[in-house]
């Protein structure tokens, strides 16, 4: 089993007071990566993963594909409150963005996959998004393609090397590629004090002040600089209970990582989310059900801190987070090898 | 009311007999695509037709975009024998690619948009298809994304440009750029006579005696190549009536053309499609019942010309259409402005 790192009130009041509030504590996002050591990030394995993460074809309609739910034109999400998969079915859970997540310690909104790797090899077979009987069915679609052969050659090697494992590895090698290390926070962090305006230094501050970094920590914001791949960072949500948005927001119907683990002390804990990129990815939280960015702030501050933040802090902070923005780069679509006419016709 | 161009039996066989027997038949595609004395195409109107291009968000559910049928990343297709639309809604005919659409003198199989721009304005409002309410809604959809002002700005001036029209216009725009003018059949029309295999040159000459080309003939091998834009040109399929294929490929249950004129003479009528990558566009025909290319050659001789052709002639006929395939030009992905995060709560 692996062990939850989950802080409690007072750890978390400790913390936002005494250790992030050093200089030390702001962190730019690394120019490249963490890979596994049995996955190293290869050209061969990213172009290969980028065509998987652009094809529809090993969903069961093929029409579905990661980048459906996973748009890196924009956001990294699908701009829904959740998704919607093959057969117009609504899923439960709003779509993480795909931007930085090779940085996270742990994949979904409850951290039930250790790895990027073992994250691609969920959706496929979820009834609700792709809905493929199975994994082996899933990369049949992949095999009979046969225009697929020579990228999986070129990144694993000779041999049967056209497998479900594969697939996985080359769409988690493309995703490391999907950071945005050049923000303006990384360059005002890096010494370009200029980066950032004024009133994103000064929602810095108070961003800090808050306590929003008890949580929100480490170079993207989501407290596991530190933690192992496959441990991921929870906290409850909300901790202050009986807040007016929890009614309004529905925060609590959702039992977060207790869905995975069955244990009551995991009753509405969530991964941390990373707070990059937010400019892109609204509506906001678990469940899509939060709108704008200013919103978001202050039902964090009220259910987490138990603080009401005046307009002021609320607009500083989001100019804050609007530091975190982009740039993303510069991509060319890949190009998808011919489909046999018998593929998808069935569905 | 357009004239309408169908040629009888008697004079597709003079045709295929006399006028495109000759040398100068094979005609290479134009490395530019025609554009309308309204419309130019412009750098500006090409960078938002393709933003708009992959945008899903003029859909009602937010999940379908012009890419999502028309998928440039591979054969301008989405693989299937007819579409999946908005709420898993299947669709009754088979996506028509988008490439070197902008040759084609009309759009559609029955070729009801006189251009790329009319058709641009289908989709969105079809209840199957993108399911807006009207096209108000549809670029209320646009104008409600604040980061799209400064391209249609760009693309069409201050003012009140972000209209329908417009949006139109730069889809249409980014359309023409999707062509594929320098296949092994381009190269060898131009004087590369090294370009086409032995097999494909010989398959052009059974292509040629068989009688394709008395409609498949023009650049585009769709008959079309000196008719007006807005005049399509139209053949009955099947022209001869109560083959097996007829029955097993359900190929009269569509009425075509009828559909759109009501006029009984246009019952079974049909825009002569594009041969170009067909490779790519699998599976085929209006209803895309037939699923390999061999099929579809033989299909086609039976129905239309009344021959049965040897197993030789489909295969060098299937290595001559090959010839038609690709290059398809190197893309940069777009990006995509943020969205309000109220955009897509209501459906």
């Amino acid at each position: 089993m692996k062990k939850r790192f989950v802080f409690g009130l007072l750890g978390m009041t400790a913390l936002a007071g005494v250790v992030f509030a050093v200089e030390g504590q702001w962190q730019a996002l690394p120019e490249k990566a963490p890979e596994p050591a049995d996955n190293p990030t290869t050209e061969a394995k990213v172009a290969l993963g980028k065509m998987l993460y652009f094809d529809t074809r090993f969903s069961s309609t093929g029409t579905v594909s990661c980048f459906s739910c996973h748009n890196v034109m924009e956001g990294g999400d699908d701009h829904r409150p959740t998704s919607i998969g093959v057969h117009g079915q609504v899923g439960g859970r709003n779509a993480p963005t795909v931007w930085n997540s090779a940085f996270l310690s742990a994949q979904f909104w409850d951290g039930r996959a250790p790895s990027l790797e073992e994250q691609a090899k969920g959706p496929p077979t979820n009834p609700i998004e792709m809905g493929m009987a199975n994994l082996d069915a899933t990369i049949a679609r992949i095999q009979a393609i046969p225009g697929y052969k020579p990228y999986f050659t070129a990144a694993f090697g000779q041999g049967d090397t056209v497998t479900m494992d594969n697939a996985a590895k080359a769409i988690a090698a493309y995703e490391r590629t999907l950071i945005t290390p050049d923000s303006a926070y990384d360059r005002y962090v890096k010494g370009d004090k200029k980066a950032m305006t004024e009133q994103q230094v000064r929602g810095m501050d108070t961003f800090a002040k808050t306590g929003c970094t008890a949580c929100h920590s480490g170079p993207t914001f989501n407290g596991s600089a530190n933690l192992p791949m496959g441990q991921g960072f929870f906290m409850k949500f909300p901790i202050f209970p009986g807040s007016v948005y929890e009614t309004q927001y529905k925060l609590t119907e959702d039992l977060g990582r207790h869905t995975v683990t069955q244990q009551d002390a995991d009753k509405h804990l969530w991964r941390v989310p990373t707070l990059r990129n937010l400019t892109y990815t609204a509506p906001y939280f678990h469940n899509g059900a939060v709108q704008s960015l200013d919103e978001a702030i202050r039902v964090m501050a009220k259910t987490q801190l138990n603080k009401e933040l005046t307009k002021n802090e609320v607009q500083d902070i989001v100019a804050f987070l609007g530091a975190l923005d982009g740039p993303f780069p510069q991509q060319t679509m890949p190009r998808l090898p011919p489909t046999p006419g018998d593929l998808l016709t069935a569905n």
